[in-house]
């Protein structure tokens, strides 16, 4: 047997007890005579002193070992000397008198040092992932994952949920993102899809009657990848008929408010906060706002049209609007040059400018104040609830410049100026979103979530005369400024699947090709459905307290899909391709 | 709300009370002013009842609903009359007084009814894989399978196993089994591969000092299909460090033992039976022994070898064997031409015939007697145990078509003659694998498991002079015949899994190019390690007592890995193979 204990498991109660331990070295001290091993395994650390006197074999062992290499040891437990004891690790207060000591396996010099915030470059960790998760912050991460997983698995068992499985090779449908493919030998020609979701096959799953599902699924997009996505991800995947929103909200709510406790002992209340699309985007300027601060985006457009500031003036007449942040108590905080900078930051959002007023005893003060008499001034302060040392910020432009311009400016003030308090887990729900968007490149509308979501039925008779004006039964549970997950709804009826379908601008044909199958299940007893996923990753993430998705995956791949560990993808022989019925089409590119 | 209580649910308990229920027209039956109907979900069914002269609306609408419309009703529970309690059904004591109803979602005529033990061709079942999966026994699976993975997560956690999910999109390595490729878009030309397994993974994660993981995993092998073979399967995947094989073994069957005790009732002892590779195939012509039954293979070579059968003669000269199984009491049973039959069947695994004796009073009886004298015939019987009334069927030829032929003719018949108690669940390890078998084809040595198997330590000086010797640290677990999982200890030290590609004709390049990452790993602290995978699909198929793995799947291919439903794969668009750099390289096959 290697061992008899976990090394971080070790306390006081072990003292006089004969043990055996193995692990890796984390670190190694010769004190001459006496050598010092700091031993580490999943559990934690401990230390284990080899003494020449008492232990000349092991001694001579341990004067060849070195960092990370795999030993075991035997010995006694004993409580160290008070002047010796080592607040900072769990096991401090004792350590381990080695009696006999093997060496297991060697290692060379790891290319970095196991432990957390190192400062080695990305590519060297992924590279080298099996050594980056030995570092305590991974392998915790890691942990936390598994016991996010087993207690969602938990809650929606007593639920009555179910696990079924659906495909990994499932049919190309060219609608939202890019699809990953998989040719097909045995149909030259044909091929598979990885799922982006299991939407179609929960949807058939309701249809059959499961009437509660869920699963923790594996979900792959190939899209052009940001620092937080990945080609591949992980939803928790819920879905039920029968279903009805509020109840269904309900649920999810108890879920996070017992998941919360249990990873990581913190009580939030429910019911969460619910604010419907318009609301969210009204008041911070975002579907998804982190409410630990407050910075609210205060229209002005009625106050400040009359002004003699042009610029507001045609925001407002162009059928814009004039918003503003009132960032507390900051006015002496922020020269020129510091919100100049804060306007480059806006640009990216495609604002023109970023207004400026600052508040002190005598009124508004800045380049801008003089377009304002005292009526409108007074009216501007009273909308901002503008103080004396408050500076305001102001964009002027269309509706949706306007939001996403002082809304991620909202959110980078809070944190550059730490008004958020870390600890605090601000769970949100964000209802009534629009079902269709526009999409200029298309030319059409497209699904806002997705086109299997149930219009509001109050607005249902729109679709084909005001399809921008249609509100989905769809939700979005939102924690400290992160879109946790989403769903709906379902439509359980063929006829408005059509509508959809059509609305989307699907032909028949094309409704029929791809989703034919949904459609004529739809004919056969379809209850009334719906759900929610959403995304573990990110779940993760956010209770872990990381900053990167990466950190949350075991093997994550890099921003152009690679995964530097293995090296995949990678070209493949001749013959492969060649029983695939493929061929490369054109020279491969230097990377 | 659309219901307060599920239909199967409901007991002599809720006799008075008012409940609402929704659920399926599973049958209707209109008396005359009374309707009945047996209303489906997923926990059951329970007879509703409407009458016209109580809840006229209700039997207005009762009288327009048809098989598998989707209704809610609202009424009262009351017990029946004793001569119309139905015994065959849970809920026969009680039925619904209907006040209210309404129709949800229509539903057409199914293609088939809803309803177990049907005829129905396999390609219209998986078609309509959503009303398949309506059948209460398709229920019952895959609410078992959910036990399943509930039952070995709850399990594997109070173990300290943490659940880590690998990729699927990996690295392709042409080792084993044919890979599913996916083409990458960023990296022109080249491909991930979906993992046969999460091999590598689990052991670098080994590495990166994980200590325990398991993983309920998705696995994939473009393989020309057979019955019991999908495309995509489901592995249950288990691995540690400071591995010990007894231990291990020691604590999957406890994790057996408490499985089937949750999911089917069935108590079963441990340890199981443990018996070599060498003992199993002698015994009963199989790595994987249905011991449910004896009519083991007796070795006769040594007696007949000196008989004038030249049959058995040139078959033990030539370095075969002569071996028999005892069907006992079953010569009567056996025509001539019953035999025949066997032989043919025989014939499938390549034994070139099916020489058999019976036993009566007089001695063997049959064409082949009169090549035995008296000494030869009494060591015989002795031998098989022969009495009065057995048959006594031979195969002569090279060990291996002996025992393929043999085993499987010994399952058939064990089959045919009934003798199987399909109550016992029978499990049993099967340990010291070759760890090599010479492929002809490929004129080398391939990894009987896998390459990553490590050798028994005192066979290991053979690797170089005689690898078909070697016995592997291998072990599979057996359930009725079936292999449930088989699993290893790995290799971990650089050295030997170098010695191990050389030996299965890897040169050192190919080894650098495909496993490079591995071999670097295993020099930075490797523990020793190892673990299982359990093929899921089978094991819910036993337990379930299913008889094909696609009975478990809720959504599974044909023989040709087609979705009938989704009808993947499918072509895709050009624009979608030019962002691929892919061309289809042939005409497309007609189907």
């Amino acid at each position: 047997m290697y061992r008899t204990e976990n090394c971080g498991e070790l306390t006081e109660a072990h003292v006089g007890k004969s043990v055996k331990l193995a692990g890796w070295v984390q670190k190694r001290r010769d004190l001459g005579g006496v050598i010092f091993i700091d031993l580490r395994d999943r559990s934690g650390l401990v230390q284990i002193v080899v003494n020449t006197e008492t232990a000349p074999d092991a001694f001579i062992i341990a004067d060849t070992v070195r960092s990370e290499y795999v030993i075991s040891v035997s010995g006694h437990v004993v409580k160290r000397d008070p002047q010796s004891v080592n607040e900072k690790m769990s096991t401090g207060t004792i350590e381990l008198l080695v009696e006999e000591m093997a060496i297991i396996n060697k290692a060379k010099t790891p290319p970095f040092a196991i432990k957390d915030q190192v400062d080695t470059a990305d590519d060297v960790r992924l590279k080298y992932r099996y050594l980056d998760l030995r570092r305590p912050e991974m392998v915790e991460t890691l942990k936390m994952r598994h016991r996010i997983t087993q207690k969602i698995r938990k809650y929606l068992d007593e639920k009555g949920f179910l696990d079924i499985e659906t495909p990994i090779l499932t049919k190309s449908t060219p609608e939202g993102a890019r699809d990953y493919l998989v040719p097909s030998r045995v149909h030259p020609g044909e091929f598979y899809a990885l799922p982006q979701s299991p939407q179609l096959f929960k949807q058939l799953l309701m249809v059959s009657g499961m009437e509660k599902y869920y699963q923790i699924a594996r979900c792959f997009r190939d899209e052009d990848l940001r620092a937080d996505r990945q080609p591949e991800f992980t939803q928790v995947d819920i879905e039920m008929s029968f279903f009805e929103q509020e109840p269904f909200m309900s649920m999810m709510e108890q879920l996070m408010v017992e998941l919360v406790d249990e990873v990581k002992g913190v009580k939030v209340t429910s019911p969460f906060l619910r604010m419907t699309h318009r609301e969210a985007m009204a008041r911070y300027g975002s579907d998804k706002p982190d409410i630990r601060f407050d910075m609210e985006l205060k229209d002005l457009s009625d106050i400040v049209k009359d002004s003699s500031f042009k610029v507001f003036q045609q925001a407002v007449l162009g059928g814009g609007q004039v918003k503003a942040i009132n960032v507390k108590g900051q006015a002496e905080a922020y020269s020129r040059k510091a919100i100049d900078e804060l306007a480059v930051f806006v640009s990216t959002y495609g604002a023109k400018g970023l207004a400026w007023l600052k508040v002190d005893e005598g009124g508004f003060k800045g380049p801008i104040s003089k377009f304002f008499d005292e009526s409108t001034a007074e009216k501007m302060a009273a909308q901002t609830q503008a103080e004396n040392g408050d500076l305001l910020l102001f964009v002027a432009d269309k509706a949706k410049i306007v939001a996403d311009s002082l809304g991620a400016l909202r959110v980078k003030l809070a944190k550059d100026l730490g008004l958020i308090d870390e600890s605090v887990l601000s769970f949100l729900w964000i209802t009534e979103f629009p079902l269709l968007s526009y999409d200029e490149e298309a030319g059409r509308y497209v699904a806002e979530h997705h086109p299997f979501t149930m219009p509001m039925m109050e607005d249902i008779e729109k679709l084909e005369s005001k399809p921008g004006e249609v509100r989905a039964q769809a939700y979005d549970l939102v924690l400290n400024g992160y879109e946790l997950g989403g769903g709906s709804q379902r439509i359980y009826q063929r006829d408005i699947q059509e509508l959809m379908f059509k609305t989307l601008g699907f032909t028949k044909e094309r409704a029929t090709e791809q989703f034919g199958f949904l459609l004529d299940a739809f004919e056969y007893g379809t209850p009334p459905h719906g759900g929610i996923a959403l995304g573990l990753d990110r779940l993760v993430m956010i209770l872990s307290g990381r900053s990167n998705l990466r950190d949350t995956i075991a093997f994550p791949k890099t921003a152009s899909a690679s995964c530097l560990l293995t090296n995949a993808p990678s070209e493949v022989s001749p013959d492969q391709l060649k029983e695939l019925s493929l061929e490369i089409d054109k020279p491969k590119i230097t990377k």
